[in-house]
């Protein structure tokens, strides 16, 4: 094994995961994230975004059928989940009506989480979590880039330290009331939302 | 009865469904939704806005769980449903996580909305429908009144035709996907997003 087998291991690993795209009814099986795209834009009649949303983190079935319903509509490029497991799950069907037929799903386990983000780092995606940090921007100021990948957090304990490290920002949502917070479904709703805002407006600027 | 006894009894009507406010713990039963708003912007320790979100054509408990919840953290002055009964629901309560108690919810039938919306009107509110017709709106276009009151469609039939001639303006989310629509709660949400950011960044402006 020489200095670079880890590196080759590593790349190996995320060409596995990407094979486990849930394949479009008669589409090949083997599409990876970039075809998918190109793919999913010419089924759409227009350019989608070169938004990722990650819910590797969330455990409900019904925040990740809800999340998959949503990203679809807004032309996110991809929906990664914990596991694919959850897409049988009557829930989650329930919540996402059919839209995991429509939108790639990819498998990237939490344990896997570190890895999946540098990757998409080093492909030019800025990460960014969902999150109430000391340092977060508030969401009515930050300006999303082109390729952006939203890391959304647990229902109960959010985004752990360990990730908060390896993002770029954090952005959070300005909440007012006297209970907690967002259902998570709802904040990224509203990231997804923010981003496919910011770039209607960018396109009308540039027509 | 003179002339004015239909207004008058309408009036009287108005008065009665306020008066179905749920009371704030260890405070009086009978706010009304002006004392309401007022009390919560003191317990907010801030103004809050004069947002009303109207939900009296939602069937599913979830969904106005949902709402309600989005609504408290969001500051909305109250979240008008089409019986207090969902209160008692238990996937409401699940949903909601207890924001029912710190937001004014009033009782509306989807029978009395068509005199609600005009008496809101004579109160200086915007009526919004949120709905795709014809002459919508594109929500990245569209100005939000500080004194807004949206209104929701039904989980299937939208906004009905005859509600629809008492709107000041349709609103809709501009969609990319496949599948047809958003869930009604998260259009909801998207609006109270959107008249929240516009508010805080009018807010800025005026520092």
């Amino acid at each position: 094994t020489g200095p670079h087998s880890a590196e080759a291991e590593s790349q190996t690993e995320w060409t596995d995961v990407q094979k486990k795209i849930i394949p479009w009814k008669n589409s090949t099986p083997s599409l990876d994230l970039e075809t998918a795209f190109q793919d999913r834009a010419a089924k759409l009649g227009k350019s989608n975004s070169r938004l990722i949303v990650v819910a590797s983190l969330i455990d409900k079935p019904t925040n990740l059928g809800g999340l998959c319903r949503t990203s679809e509509i807004f032309g996110a490029s991809a929906l990664v989940v914990g596991s694919l497991h959850y897409i049988q799950d009557k829930q989650f069907q329930h919540l996402s009506v059919s839209a995991e037929q429509w939108l790639p799903l990819v498998e990237v386990k939490p344990s896997q989480l570190v890895d999946y983000l540098q990757q998409k780092k080093t492909e030019g995606y800025t990460i960014i979590g969902v999150e109430q940090t000391a340092k977060s921007v508030d969401l009515t100021e930050y300006c999303f880039p082109e390729k952006s990948l939203l890391l959304l957090g647990n229902e109960h304990e959010g985004i752990p330290a360990n990730l908060i490290h390896h993002l770029d920002v954090c952005v959070e949502i300005p909440q007012q009331g006297i209970i907690r917070s967002l259902n998570v479904h709802v904040s990224g709703a509203l990231l997804i939302w923010e981003y496919t805002r910011q770039q209607v407006i960018k396109q009308k600027q540039q027509q």
